[in-house]
């Protein structure tokens, strides 16, 4: 439909009059997603990429499903601070400050526990009990974006050439070759 | 202290060498709140105003426990969006559009359904079940503000004089006086 | 026209090169109004909605033309600040602060006066002279909004549920009724 | 006092617990400016700089009062758009469009005409009345600034060397020296 | 193409799925322009007008090149801050502040120095060696705008009335009509 | 200093009365840093760490030299896009989109060359000839940050868990801990 094929900040808009609750909506967070991976955990986004509506406002959710001793690898938003509540559970998170210092900060989160992660910097979480953790997130666009650390070095489309990741993470050509091809 | 003086968008601000994880985290945002008032419900907030280290953070969150037939009255958030996820039980929300249409626009919501409110908007929430009922919301501002419109119009520390609301709401002065004095 | 049926920010946009000076340009502000109606006030505006040639102009015109005693009834602008210049007669202005203080802060005001009004608060104006009275205003949006409490309240196309209404205003039901039949 | 030893944008910043109805007002905008000086016109501004408890508020305000045949000489806002409301006579206003087309728009506007100018171009206002005439204008920041381009360009508090000067305006040095040694 | 015909922000818009490498590059800023005019230095851009995949980017480039004794006359960027480094040889710079202070700022700049110029101040750069100079600049929006004084008051498609200049620079009138008719 | 000991944005802020040329200045960005390390690059930067003058300024600046084969590693920067301009030397550059597509896109810039990189996304750069090569770029922060994924992931000052980053890179807990220890 017409409407839906321009766009703005890279996102389609529609027109203010045609706007309906359900361009507002969205349903099924709740639900436990499939955590049969290879670190555990499973997120449901509601961001402009799901619900065009959302475009030009400034927010999204998320949930996090956790297995036991399950992980959310680290990755960045970079387009959004994270504010993230445990709703169920125990979860370790961890975030890292930028050059030079690159200070780990962590924390044990319980149920109730609200957590807040600047724009940009890389974080992880952890399950630190032997039972499912379910948390939920909002994030200050409605296009944060994400980007798994693991998959944006290793695991792009096309590789990234094995040596410059030797040099830059000092490992042997085969050891960037085993993770690149582990995917 | 010195660092919790300064005033930055009319709040504190605090040294970024001297920030700790605790600066960045709240807790007991799942605690039952009290709602054994006349609206019956309770909101629990965690914005700038809790937590300092928020600052130009631009995100904050709420969470709000419904008695059952509880309401949280017609408010409007004056420097956020707001997106609200239903942990428990069912709600019905609603907002209404600005001058002239002021169109209402209600909806029903279960447990993962996701709503989001326009920055500026009127809008409520309404328990229709005969439980306990449970959201949790985020809003784009560490400093989102909430007007709740009975108590900005009719309970100010000051009573706005009672010739000017009897014209703008087209009631008997009486009327006026009835609900000025109720609380 | 093709032009004119983009939306950008929920408006139209229009390409630099066809701009012409009657793009920036509006007449009549000068205008007395109508101010026979139930309130004795008359608001006349220039915003995005009026000029398309505003989008992303972050700014925008009122002026407001005021009977004996008439009053302009409590409403927020979601979207803007407002300053405001009295250039006949004397007004007496308000503004409520948010929860939970909901201080009340008047001021009579003179011709040649200004007065700044915070984005989203809800605030009034009255004439307090037997004489007609004009006020100029200026906002910081092309597209400000102006919710009128009373209609978002209590006049929107579909009634707010009565029980919800009278639950928050702590009034008889009927109360309810008769206002929302009022208009 | 200490509140106001703090700069925020470069401007002072308040408590917001010790704001007053005071700190959003101002007086005295309707009184005629002196304008018996080399171009006829006097400006009144009411912005950060006269009031600080206006910082962060992203509006302000001006009033102009020409004698007949009274200019405002060209300049610019580096930080607002301005819209601007004639309340008495009759102006020209003019501006010329960025590199490299220079495109000149001109009007003529009378009473209650409504006119905006975009941020930081070159613009200019003419009586084109034998009467007095008088403007209100609101720009779109608390700290729009204002340049004079024949201040900024020929009567800085030290001169712009005279090759300069005259290679960019392709003047005779003598020239140059001459409109220098104006003011 | 379709894509190129919607404006936003008054500029094209691409859809994120189409865009590819060549829509983040340019080529051949390092050219030597031809500066053989009647100031002697040239400038290069590389903007959205330049390159429709920056807009809303906020960022942009420039080079210039001076020939011996060339200027780049006083000239505002009405949208960016300018972030300033030399290359090659050594130029003085100057910028003015805004009314009422109009303060001249001026410093000799040699290779590795870098300068930043505040938005929409006036300011201009001289080349103070007998050989040539080269200096890169970036600018804090997609679309800086460049507004050259001497081209938006004298030389505009048609010209700004002579009375007008004549009384806003002091000149004579035929002094204007001599600036005017150069170009 | 007082002015000194204020932080606005987690920076420092000077009173605007006091500001002198040198506040806008900075020198030396043309020196050869010292490559010889692992990775074979120097980066220099100007932002608001280094001249505190910069504060809110939206821009910065940085160069790097790179030794023959040197890389730039996998790094982000998450508060600024950044404009690259090759002054000496042939460079590949590479950036990967973010999830779920992780598209690898590379290019080889020569001398003159202008690449653009969005913010917060994965970014790279390598020398690709037997030469000195130097880059110059500028940034759309005075504060934009920077993360260079190995060191916040494998070098942070306290070790992120063996276990996590293992199950996150899918790599053996040996090989994990070889790269940990290489720093």
């Amino acid at each position: 439909m017409a409407l839906y094929s321009i766009f703005v900040n890279g996102e389609v808009c529609i027109d203010p009059k045609l706007v309906r609750a359900d361009d507002f909506f969205f349903s099924g967070i709740h639900l436990m997603g499939d955590a049969s991976n290879a670190v555990g955990s499973n997120v449901i986004t509601v961001t402009v990429v799901e619900s065009p509506g959302f475009n030009t406002f400034r927010i999204s959710r998320a949930c996090i499903d956790f297995a036991p001793s399950a992980i959310n690898p680290p990755h960045t938003h970079p387009r959004a601070i994270e504010i993230l509540t445990v709703l169920k559970g125990s979860i370790e998170i961890g975030f890292v400050t930028s050059n030079h210092e690159n200070h780990l900060i962590t924390k044990d989160l319980q149920k109730g526990d609200v957590f807040l992660f600047l724009q940009g910097l890389v974080h992880f979480h952890r399950n630190i009990r032997n039972s499912y953790a379910h948390v939920i997130a909002a994030l200050s666009s409605h296009n944060p974006g994400a980007i798994t650390i693991v998959n944006a070095v290793f695991h792009s489309n096309l590789d990234i050439a094995r040596e410059l990741l030797a040099k830059a993470f000092q490992m042997d050509k085969n050891v960037v070759y085993q993770i690149q091809s582990k995917f």
